[in-house]
């Protein structure tokens, strides 16, 4: 089979994979019907997070079950299903808990690497959730946002307790923060203020960030805030009475939008961070004395997958919408650079 | 009137202070009953946290009301009251959510200096709590441990969300530590585990400590942890199928304890965390893939207080026991000499 492998620093090519074979009796083959290319991609893409030799890429997936282990019980050949980045047995008592991205038996699906064709899912029954019947493919966008995105920016609004007469920020104007403030909305947040953040994004002319602003209008942002830093900080709270926001979802992983997360939040409130930090230090002292209870981590998606994949079967959420690039799988490389150059939010590949 | 002022670093003298005024028509004038010497005292004698110039002491009251400005409705002259470390109103949006210790309008008491015979309270309404009537001698002890220590420890065990079902640890046997041991039980914690932590008193003989895990089993301890640091995790996770606990108290704020709380929790799980942090920095990256729930701060003691005062009227809790030294106001500085020395939990200072 063809699967994209990164080489080193901006080379990432599709090439011949071996096809995935049984390794576990618990395990499922899938052939894919669509991946992408995640934010969290684009780390080792830029080599800011270190790569050893070629890597397989990829963690986001939907498709078509090909071939079940001995041991699956409730995952069949011929269902569509969708998974999250990391398999789970959904049983020990961390599962139970809700947290299946910590499960003990949890593997990570990265390393598999799910830009190709076909991909070995371990622990099938825990990790897979499938579509009551194989879905029309205008649906197929919002299914493969459920693997991580969408879970990623729910997980956020649920750590951030974003509920009825709460005002709720959002740090991050990338797939999750457009999906963090989607959830808040469903969660049924009374205001959302959707706002960027200090970063590399400081070098892109504004005109850039029409698609996402408009974006965040339509998935239920009440308020754009366009300041960052400080000055973003202040003007959450001149919009809240001086006090901040009830809740702060931050989904960019930086010191600068962690601090402006926790600075916009009111003393009592909630962070739900879901950026994956690189190099984030927090002063004991500073959030001592915010008082903010700061919750997040790899997202559990498979805590929520039942209920989103409800909502988009029935339409009641259109996710997919964030994919504003699609190209086929062969182009992956095109599908890495126009994120890397903000030209495109998320990129998805057909298969 | 005589209070006890800190020079510099181990010089604390009682010495004669201006007596107080009403300053604001909302203050009330007690004159205390017995005050104490708090484990965060510790941090400007030894000279850590810096001090400029003659700098009055203490933030822990009890007394009886002497005189309340015009403002004043519901404390009067006569009635013995109980506050907390930081004044609040008990109306603003904070305070209604329960975060009185950062009130919009907060006061802290410790640079008013309550380490005296008598002490102005700003905004009394919303700060003091009487008791039904005059209360026994032998109560006052608990009374006080419930202005600071007994709110702290309990705000700890609330933040970690200890209750039916968990088991909870307690890094730290302070007296905020041993009363965060009270809380989780009075709470309703399944299996209550009291641990020291790394830290300075690694010098102290073993059998110094035989008071304080005494105590600790008196108010609720299940088990002692004898080893701290890395090992102190290790024998957490062995007591909990490898997992941790699901609540975790850190009750002395230091980078050793800070550590020692958020790995000893697990996935999912709840950090409360009341110790003053000192230099300590978190690493995003394991705070994220740790997936606990962080939160602490100042306690909001206030929000307790209603509680704490009728479970102490009517003995159904002895937090007084923390104070294992009396002495008059007149000896405070062999009060602080004996708890630098860790030669006492807590000193009690009649006066």
């Amino acid at each position: 089979m063809r699967g994209a492998v990164l080489h080193g620093p901006r080379d990432v090519r599709l090439q011949e994979r071996d096809d995935p074979t049984l390794v576990e009796p618990t395990d499922a083959i899938i052939r894919l019907s669509a991946t992408c290319v995640c934010g969290s991609d684009l780390w080792p893409y830029r080599g800011i997070e270190a790569v050893q030799g070629a890597a397989p890429m990829g963690h986001e997936y939907v498709g078509i079950v090909e071939e079940v282990g001995g041991a699956v019980s409730t995952i069949r050949p011929g269902q569509f299903v969708i998974g999250s980045f990391f398999a789970s047995d959904n049983t020990c008592e961390i599962c139970q808990a809700g947290y299946q991205s910590s499960c003990i038996r949890r593997e990570p699906m990265g390393t598999i690497g799910t830009q190709a064709e076909m991909a070995r899912v371990p622990l099938a029954d825990g990790t897979l959730v499938a579509t009551p019947d194989l879905p029309p493919a205008e649906l197929i966008p919002s299914f493969l946002a459920a693997s991580d995105v969408l879970g990623t920016g729910w997980f956020g609004a649920v750590a951030a307790e974003a509920g009825p007469g709460k005002t709720v920020a959002v740090v991050g104007d990338g797939a999750v923060g457009l999906l963090a403030v989607l959830a808040a909305k469903h969660l049924g947040a009374e205001r959302i203020i959707a706002m960027r953040h200090l970063g590399a994004e400081r070098i892109i002319a504004m005109s850039r960030h029409a698609p996402r602003q408009q974006l965040a209008l339509e998935f239920g942002a009440t308020d754009i805030v366009e300041k960052r830093g400080d000055a973003g900080v202040a003007r959450i709270k001149e919009l809240t009475s001086g006090l901040g926001a009830h809740s702060v979802i931050e989904a960019v992983g930086t010191q600068e939008s962690m601090m402006q997360a926790i600075r916009s939040t009111r003393p009592g409130g909630h962070v739900g961070y879901v950026g994956v930090p690189h190099d984030v230090e927090l002063s004991g002292e500073e959030l001592f004395f915010s008082h903010v209870h700061l919750h997040g981590g790899p997202a559990p998606v498979r805590r929520f997958l039942p209920q989103l994949v409800d909502l988009i079967w029935n339409r009641e959420i259109d996710p997919g919408k964030v994919f504003d690039l699609t190209l086929p799988l062969d182009e992956v490389a095109d599908g890495y650079r126009a994120m890397d150059e903000r030209r495109a939010i998320k990129t998805l590949l057909t298969v």
